[in-house]
């Protein structure tokens, strides 16, 4: 009896914000498995901010575009249903680049397995996954706060931003956050454990960030871009470090990206600003996920995941990024199991 | 009997290009020296871009801006023609903030004395002083380029620029310049031993560095900022080191700065941006004027100074930064002695 596989292709390169005629969702059967193959049905299905670049036609990025009339490229969660691979056993979860689909065939390649029992699934796709080392590695090893410095965060109620602000905070530093709306700003303040958080759509940036951290900005951790990131530049600190993790403000651009007019504070400053590329820090996740792990048994790191469900509201779910709406990792579930 | 001293004071904040009328020329009767203080004669005065950013009222620079009605602030090299001052002899000669006018009175702080016998005395003003601290701790420090890399230098034909491209060679990298016109481009390669010139007034930047940098750039050293800035980012190597030293192209801007809109490049190449600022490298000073003075010594690094006679020019010879007419470094010599 054979499956059926439904799935998301990418049918045209979105203009501006992603469109559902973007896409075509297409049910086919899922053929059978060559030797070395593991079939494994995806049970969470990650949306990252990310995947508007992996859309674009674009020759210079980290990554090939997603073809035409291919899955969409997306991390996910799954168990593994047939094998044909020695390495993976029937009913073992793993993690990976699984698609935007409810089946996905992959060699093993990029494959990593996950214990259920250690921690619930969605969090593999969180602080356990690629948003919690691209915080670890892109605040400690880029940002490198010291006890007492001022770290600030834009896009701060988001995956990264949540535990970006935390594990500062557990590193002794002083951390301001930037999000929209008092909501999260609350969510960041009370439940987090942030010094303060700037509510963009209702307060002056810049008039905040200059009230709130009067010694200048030690570490920025830039999820944003656009004028969230002038904003920062005009309050650095002297020997500052800028850290470019994204642009989410930017990837829906259909004119020029807005590039910082204050870069030059990087001079008056002597300032860093430094790119953060997940994929660099996989041969040392053990050394993140040993210390995140630990802080989460602790209770002392908190992940919040925003589950969706059903894969047929992906186009729609997947803009609730751009507009803001998700707080925390936001997840699209297919199946419970 | 009094000395008469010339001087330009600082008449208005100049609106784009530097104006005649920006400024006030003076002669005005020298003051006797209070105990502690150095009359200086003026000989040579040094014009560097950054002047035109002590020109403006801004409240975040790494200096106070001059004041109206005050003197114009500018390195110069003089000679002391009295002193109140132990540490400092008549007839000796000494380098400093002097400011453009023909006798500068100092309390000896920031004066440092130089001697004639070893190098001649504007070259106290490029590859011995201030611009030859700025590439080589700029170059050597921030940009850290290894044997064989790609060192690409804008503003390449000026003071810092023709000791950047310089020092990069004799660290065995290969180096490209961009400058405006062929006269420059044919110097940097024939005179100076760059690998290659890019003539920015009559060749597409992008389309060149895409031709002479096929492995991408390593170490983009900027002095121009705006267009160069973000040609130099769409073609950076993997872990690429920028050097953020001046933005030329945006000082005399009247709107607000270019910011690069390639910025996000520094997340796909996983590169460095870093601004530089001369004065933090003051304490080691001694390091690199001991390795630049035996290269220029045994005839490997070689220093041109661009200089116009008589202190009346000043508005029109310093604007020759903006228009590219100066080649290496534009020194104005007020005296022969």
């Amino acid at each position: 009896m054979s499956i059926t596989n439904h799935q998301f292709q990418l049918a045209s390169r979105p203009v501006g914000a992603v469109q559902r005629s973007d896409f075509h969702y297409v049910g086919e059967a899922l053929r059978a498995l060559a030797d070395g193959e593991v079939q494994i049905k995806v049970l969470h299905v990650s949306l990252d901010p990310a995947m508007r670049g992996w859309m674009n036609e674009s020759k210079e990025s980290y990554m090939p575009p997603v073809a035409i009339g291919e899955v969409m490229r997306a991390i996910g969660v799954g168990r593994v249903t047939a094998s044909a691979n020695p390495a993976f056993a029937v009913g073992q979860h793993v993690v990976g680049l699984l698609g935007v689909q409810e089946y996905a065939i992959s060699n093993g390649q990029g494959l990593n397995k996950v214990d259920p029992a250690l921690a619930p699934l969605p969090m593999y796709l969180s602080a356990l996954g690629m948003p919690g080392l691209t915080a670890y590695f892109g605040l400690l090893d880029v940002g490198q706060p010291k006890a007492g410095e001022t770290v600030v965060v834009s896009g701060a109620a988001g995956a990264v931003g949540t535990l970006v602000g935390q594990i500062a905070k557990l590193k002794g530093a002083r951390v301001v956050g930037i999000a929209g709306g008092t909501d999260k700003c609350r969510y960041l303040v009370e439940e987090l454990g942030f010094d303060a958080a700037i509510d963009y759509k209702s307060e002056d940036v810049g008039a905040a960030l200059q009230r709130l951290c009067p010694r200048g900005i030690d570490v920025f951790f830039d999820n944003v871009g656009g004028d969230m990131l002038d904003a920062a530049l005009a309050r650095l600190a002297l020997h500052a470090r800028v850290v470019i993790c994204g642009a989410i403000s930017q990837y829906n651009s259909t004119g020029p990206v807005k590039g910082p007019a204050n870069y030059l504070q990087l001079l008056v400053k002597r300032a860093t600003m430094k790119g953060i590329m997940v994929a660099d820090y996989y041969p040392r996740a053990t050394e993140a996920m040993t210390e995140m792990g630990g802080w989460i048994a602790a209770g002392k790191l908190k992940t919040r995941e925003d589950v969706v469900q059903g894969l047929e509201s992906f186009p729609e779910t997947f803009q609730r990024l751009f507009s803001g709406e998700n707080k925390g990792k936001l997840v699209l579930q297919l199946a419970a199991e």
